[in-house]
């Protein structure tokens, strides 16, 4: 949330002291034919101008007619662990944020190791959700749009989300089980078949796939950064006029 | 968050108009002593450059610079169950959010009431501290302040929130016990004595004073209404400028 400064109304004034007093020293020009009155009579406004648009701005400032709230949304990134979802969600955030979008980055991981505590049977899961959904809401109610990275393996946790914000936009980042095995440089899934993870998604959990993803993302086929294009773009579409 | 429209624009157009076109005729008239040119050059003036300034202000709206993030703070109020912290608080957030402060509630039995599993042990009450300091962080990060009403009984959960947000204002609503008692609309006193509510503050679990709160409010002598100026005043003094 921004506030103008007082030094950006002065040079706002200045920049259209610029456009205005060329105006107005070409209608006088025009008018009377007299060059260098013309030119006077702008150097006069120049000087009293600049510090009355000054004025004018800062008492706008304060003035909250004609402002529009901004319309939050969700990105919830959904799919197996090391399907890519925190890399593509990551870039996502990094692009919203440079079209200076108000948003928030909430990962799984973030969050998971500041509450330790939060476990993983399907139970524990959907209490998590509400949690998070909560933030969300929290932040929805600022304008403060969401980049949120959970594996959210059930459709009751996906809905629970769903019914508790607005504007949600389901991101399916698709990968199949052997392609994320691959890419265990955490060595969760190798722990998984040993048995060491209870509950994990994909290897001693279900993950139910989304029926209605906004945006299905085949990571076999997108590269983070083209995957990152097509949901920025979707963004703007719907969202970021 | 907010964002300007482009009715803003054209009727902040119009109104500098009125000022600026009336300085130009003021100008050309004290320059030519012809007072029907001087209104030509005005009106002239004024076609061309409501157009010009509705240009100059769109092409502003998507520049960043001069535009200064707004300081986040957090009100916490602590105090006893029943001492007033909601009634205080409710109204703090009302007459701040009237002065556009961007600012959220956060209050205690809301939170509860969303995630029951909670409990109120010492270790669960300070791991809960944690989440709603998490809370606190995403929203400040996005330069909205919290109102936070939490009995918050132990010195080291009102420290870890003082280590995770920033701008932490302690609101120490006090009350004595006995005033407490007499306000137990919810009969949560009396359960606890009947001891059918474990670990409640003031009967069978501590309250630890707050030694260093900001703002302290007696109940005993100030009415809700005179509290909340108190912290609108103490906010509006180091953080509302």
């Amino acid at each position: 949330m921004y506030k103008d400064t007082n030094r950006r109304s002065v040079v706002k004034g200045l920049s259209w002291r610029v456009v205005a007093t060329t105006t107005t020293t070409a209608i006088v020009y025009v008018f009377f034919d007299r060059l260098d009155l013309a030119i006077a009579a702008g150097m006069i406004e120049t000087v009293l101008k600049v510090g009355l648009y000054w004025g004018h701005e800062r008492i706008w400032h304060k003035i909250r007619w004609g402002r529009e709230q901004i319309e939050p949304f969700n990105l919830w990134f959904t799919g197996l662990p090391l399907s890519g979802k925190t890399t593509i969600a990551d870039l996502v955030y990094e692009k919203l944020r440079s079209l200076q979008v108000p948003i928030e980055r909430i990962d799984s991981s973030d969050v998971r190791k500041l509450i330790p505590d939060i476990g993983y049977t399907r139970e524990d899961r959907n209490r998590h959700m509400k949690r998070i959904g909560y933030l969300i809401q929290r932040l929805q109610n600022n304008s403060v749009s969401t980049v949120a990275s959970f594996v959210s393996p059930y459709r009751e946790s996906r809905k629970a989300i769903r019914q508790m914000v607005k504007n949600n936009i389901v991101v399916y980042v698709k990968a199949d089980l052997e392609t994320c095995k691959k890419r265990d440089y955490k060595g969760v899934y190798e722990k998984a078949e040993r048995g060491e993870l209870k509950n994990f998604t994909g290897i001693s959990d279900v993950y139910e796939e989304p029926q209605h993803a906004d945006i299905v993302i085949d990571t076999g086929k997108l590269s983070p950064e083209e995957a990152a294009d097509i949901i920025v773009h979707y963004v703007r579409r719907h969202y970021v006029k």
